[in-house]
């Protein structure tokens, strides 16, 4: 990665000149549905031969050069509408906001807030919530047999039935997460008869990043593909980074409450209750947070199973939550007081993420005890929270070598009902730090073959640091591959035509076709120009493979064209054209590597 | 990758002193066999806590302070008293070298030549071969219940017995490339019992890279754990720079004659002779070629069957071979002349990795007719070379789905009596042009997991350009990383020992082992020093993991330990610790992502 591939929300406003749109070979369109503010937005890539190529866009209302977008405005709530429209929901006064939300015991009330004028200046908004404490989910409508405008949306964006998409989140085989409160989200689907999912990391720390550069890390991640984001900030200014975050994401925002919550209790696991989190759960709910991670499979009794560990628990929540309960020697305040978090949740449409805090840090830990104890209390809990019509996916590991992957999987949909599984990788072995977005990118294409729903991306840093821009467009990338990948392999309806598109264009050296297909276009035309030399003539002879003038291949279509299907009338024409070929001289074109 | 990767085999050197060697945290060694020549290298890391780890080392003397390497001399010939000592060959005056070897129809006879002036200066060598054609194969050997030096070689770096070794071998099921004519190679094997292998392509063509260039990508992609190098040149001095390599590498070299062969008839495939062939194969073979891809299963009837593939005949041989049956309406000089062919390679030990000319080159075309209709060839060829004690690997695809990755596998295994597979990838999708490293890192990983013995590398410029030593680095680490994910998931003894040294110094914070036993450890302490603080105690802070300062761990680690085995006593321990931990006020580390 060069920095040429770092840009910032303002520059890719920059490129919405109707010409910029066209140099580069594509532009957002839309996809009507049945009333027309159902309007899904595509990519769309021009071809030189003339057709184009309708690609899934993730990228917002950023890469359309007629919207009008302003990071201190925030983007149109979009849903709003149909949320007011449904008459489930109200307003009212929200919980207010407080000091330490933004961990001002840390620092001074406003002095810690850095960059963008801090408190996000965009429209005053209030919270909105179901009508006394009624379930106002994507479940619930699912189940009553409501078709949602959200569930419109997903039908066309993943191009299939809208009943298809209402019967998969009835079955709680897909989630829709959709808080009330974020109304600005281009809805999406999370579920294995779809479109594998990717989720990109961003987050602050007490010693580095902006909120600023926060909300560049998001707009810069669904740029190249993120389908989710989870904000998993643990420094400063946590409340307002996440409000910026939220009023300018066109993809769902997922969190960690706890983060916040310890941050509340300056750092110490003990002094957290069950109050403290709520109050942060309610906090993040009113701002709009689409789905939260939760642990509250980490039990008390799970403890001691993670004493044998080569890595012992790994994950923060995990860790937090353990650290509770050996505190107080009690069973977990998440888990005890769970009904009440789906009620919570349920007012919200929330989505719960049931945390693996138990997963294995290391090869040596994958599929042990305590893992497995965990997630067959998560499927515990998603059967509770689909009572509260809380739409449920669960987290998976982790570190696993690819021989423990099928296993992880096959438990996940067995123990909770085939809710949709939501993994970090897995890891596929512990020995190259730097490069852990390829040990697991391994991993996460396999599980998603077999029917992970959504992917955590893990970048370079892994391990090592907190992960640059750079390094998010990395991340993201490999596990768009992955994701890819796995949609082939599932044999996703209409996930092969971009891999034809591409291959046709490499196969008749339209480069820039192959470039403008290209996951990531810009490193694509920077590798070729780079070693290969740009007059047409020359690039033919240097391309790493043969192309429409290598003859054995054109003569060989021009038979099956001319001749049918039989084998004999083929070699009969094979015969002809051999003399021909050989009396025009051809010779073969050189790629440069077998 | 940043320039500061880029090392030539100078700088290599530059490290040879007993400091530097120290500081770096670890240093070549050697294990000892049954007599003082076989001498094992390995590379023994130094952790912090006094403990060592052992790790398969493919370097060669240049990363030996006590070896006195000098490219223009070339290595030591380690074999040569085996060679000669088996009375067996015979030296020869050889054919002589004619100025078209090096492509000297296009250039004067030494105007083309670049760099280390040009000819290679070391000793001066006469070919070698089987007394009167007689097979001097490592198959042949094995065959006959003969546990040769090199044999005991590979025992000693793969840690298992000889006579595994020599079964394998003698069954087929595993290759040792070791021609007579290179003497300077460590010993290595191919084959599904033993740790997958990685190769590097190198190789110059007529616009770019110089001999040294070449010279130095090898010692280059060997630093990073290529096991074997295939020398792909296409362009001038073909001859010579695959003299400098071949007497300079400590790794079996592998080529595809047919490419020189075509530069001999000036890129003419129709002016191809078996004579132009055979010559060619003869030249390289007395160079020390260890392992030659043969397209002979290329059969006139197979190129109708490419007839409506989206991307015809992908692999320059196999459109190479193509295109001369075309042009002459005839079966293939190499199906035709395999016996013959098979005479010359066993008087020297040349290895066939039966090439796979009709491989996929898209997803659209994988596991077609035309594709396992050539694999039938294959194996048809395989048990002509045994029966010349040949020794033979077979190569595989290209593009493949994820779900058509094991038909691939299976079949070859079935097929070719279960010679091992050497497989280009697959790649998993076609939409990455630039991240082809990673849709093939995972095809590589799941193959191999499944049985292929050797992976050929793919860098980030497949299908864009010729790699560069960034790429060629890149490509290696990736295939490492798929290579030893599938020794893991093979279960390979041992394997599970690398990663788990690693976790344990992630889980006791011992930074510097954590780099030492990575498999980049420069970019994994780069990327640690970019963002972490360097004082130990904020390293803790900020790691992403939770150390052994972490409470939950440290706590049920001790319960433990104290209280045995079982739950109840375990738990009694727990309600005991929570006190504690309460009274020590101890609070938790605080990892940056969950």
């Amino acid at each position: 990665m060069t920095n040429k591939d770092v840009r910032t929300p303002a520059s890719v406003q920059d490129e919405k000149s109707e010409e910029a749109g066209k140099s580069i070979g594509w532009h957002k369109a839309y996809v009507e549905g049945s009333r027309p503010d159902v309007r899904v937005p595509v990519r769309q890539v021009h071809l030189t031969n003339g057709q184009s190529v309708t690609l899934y866009d993730t990228s917002g209302p950023y890469t359309d050069p007629s919207a009008d977008t302003d990071v201190r405005r925030g983007l149109s709530p979009l849903r709003e509408n149909w949320i007011i429209a449904r008459g489930d929901t109200e307003e009212y006064a929200g919980r207010p906001v407080r000091p330490e939300d933004d961990g001002v015991k840390h620092t001074s009330p406003r002095g810690g807030l850095r960059n963008l004028d801090a408190v996000f200046p965009g429209r005053p908004r209030q919270p909105r919530r179901g009508r006394s404490g009624q379930a106002v989910t994507q479940l619930a409508y699912a189940r009553r047999g409501e078709i949602t405008p959200e569930m419109e949306f997903v039908a066309l964006r993943e191009n299939v039935s809208p009943e298809v998409v209402r019967e998969e989140i009835a079955a709680g085989r897909a989630v829709l997460p959709a808080n009330v409160n974020h109304p600005e989200i281009e809805p999406m689907i999370i579920g294995k008869r779809f479109l594998v999912k990717v989720n990109a990391n961003i987050g602050n720390s007490a010693v580095t990043s902006s909120i600023e550069e926060e909300v560049e890390k998001m707009t810069w991640a669904t740029r190249w593909g993120a389908d989710t984001v989870m904000d998993l900030s643990t420094g400063r200014n946590i409340h307002t980074t996440r409000e910026w975050v939220l009023r300018n994401s066109p993809v769902p925002i997922g969190t960690v409450p706890l983060y916040q919550a310890l941050e509340k209790v300056d750092g110490k696991a003990e002094e957290l209750t069950w109050d403290i989190y709520k109050d942060t759960v309610i906090e993040q709910a009113e701002q709009g947070v689409d789905y939260m991670t939760v642990h509250a499979g980490v039990r008390l009794p799970y403890v001691p199973l993670t004493a044998n560990r080569k890595t012992g628990i790994v994950s923060r929540g995990g860790s937090i939550m353990a650290a509770w309960c050996l505190a107080h020697h009690k069973e977990s305040f998440l888990y005890e007081n769970f009904e009440e978090l789906c009620e919570i949740l349920a007012a919200y449409d929330v989505t719960y993420s049931l945390g693996d805090g138990l997963r294995p840090g290391s090869i040596a830990d994958a599929n042990d005890e305590a893992q497995f104890a965990e997630l067959k209390t998560l499927g515990e809990l998603n059967r509770i929270a689909k009572r509260f019509h809380v739409q449920t996916m669960i987290e998976g590991p982790g570190h696993v070598p690819m021989h423990k992957i099928k296993e992880n999987i096959d438990l996940q949909q067995e123990i909770c009902d085939e809710a949709p599984f939501y993994t970090l990788g897995p890891l596929t072995t512990d020995i190259a730090p730097a490069y852990d977005h390829i040990t697991s990118g391994i991993g996460a294409a396999m599980i998603a073959w077999w029917g992970t729903a959504m992917l955590c991306y893990v970048t370079p840093k892994e391990h090592l640091g907190l992960p640059n821009r750079d390094d998010v467009k990395t991340g993201v990338i490999t596990y768009k591959i992955a994701a890819h990948a796995a949609d082939l392999a599932k044999g996703h309806p209409g996930a092969q035509e971009w891999d034809d598109a591409l291959s046709d264009a490499r196969f008749e050296f339209r480069w820039e076709d192959q470039f403008n297909l290209a996951l990531d276009p810009d490193t694509a035309r920077e590798f070729h120009d780079e070693t290969l030399p740009a007059e047409p003539a020359k690039t033919a002879h240097f391309c790493s493979m043969c192309g429409p003038k290598f003859c054995s291949m054109k003569i060989s279509q021009d038979i099956r064209r001319e001749h049918g299907g039989s084998r004999a009338e083929i070699e009969e024409g094979m015969a002809q054209k051999s003399q021909e070929f050989a009396a025009a001289g051809n010779r073969v074109y050189l790629p440069i590597a077998d």
